[in-house]
């Protein structure tokens, strides 16, 4: 069980989450929230090897063969992680939970069950609506689709200028 | 309490901790054995950063502020982690503990209180022997020093070419 507020951002390919994730992250933090983030990298793919800096001892362990390698610096903690099982979302914020951040934004994870901020650019894909459980929010930058609040039950946020807001609207709803 | 077994791996600067990590790490993987891995970064220093491939979302979201960016591929989970206050270490294991290695190797820590191979290559630098708590071995590589089993009441282990005996001794005390 989760302690700290998730919140997740999701939205079809080049619907603009990393854009407004990092609006919402250097927001929180300039208020002094402490965020965790996440990213679910996709098309199965894996992010970029090597995970550390070339050459440092925490790469030569990984590269050893080790499945976890880490390495502690005065403030810092970096971890790679090849479980043998791929990790449940639940799972990896568990480790988050241990930090004790503010709170947890999550980009991608559509199919997960905490509370959603879904960008939609076009009306078209509003099926994705249908298909995620607990959005709580609509997040725009088309200003055709901004101006029909009216077809929604859940506020239709416009994300490009409204970051305050937005930033708000989400600590009501999952702090 | 961690649950996986844990062996430290202590020793002044240029003893060969990482050398002697990463034989120790590359013989368990290649027996089947899942290693984690923890490095103590000397010196008060930090990992380099960027700890992401340049470019990538998870980079952005830290540059943005975040206390934890991390990201999933299908079957590595990378992190950064900038904890409030710096991590103790048995809060580390706590997250290793999640991926359930089969062993823990540490890298430096010298204080920590955990099962210890301690790396001399000098008779003169047995000081350590007294200032560490529960060593189970001494590690050299010095022919000379080799000679002095007679002086020590725990094991002293060749580490350059006797990788499989080392290994299973530490898997005998610890695991």
């Amino acid at each position: 069980m989760i302690k700290t507020p998730v919140c997740q951002i999701v939205g079809y390919k080049n619907s603009g989450k990393t854009t407004f994730m990092n609006k919402l992250i250097n927001y929180y933090t300039l208020c002094g929230i402490r965020v965790g983030a996440l990213k679910h990298h996709g098309h199965g793919g894996e992010p970029n090897e090597p995970a550390f800096s070339q050459g440092t001892d925490s790469e030569k362990h990984w590269k050893a063969g080790a499945d976890i390698s880490g390495v502690q610096g005065e403030s810092i903690l970096q971890l790679s992680l090849k479980p043998k099982n791929p990790l449940q979302l639940e799972e990896i914020l568990a480790i988050y939970d241990i930090i004790k951040p503010d709170i947890i934004l999550v980009e991608g994870y559509k199919y997960a069950s905490f509370p959603k901020v879904v960008l939609l650019n076009d009306l078209e894909n509003d099926q994705l609506l249908t298909k995620v459980t607990n959005p709580i929010a609509i997040g725009s930058q088309n200003k055709e689709l901004l101006h029909n609040q009216d077809l929604f039950t859940i506020p239709l946020l416009e994300v490009d200028n409204h970051i305050s807001e937005i930033a708000a609207y989400i600590q009501k709803r999952v702090m």
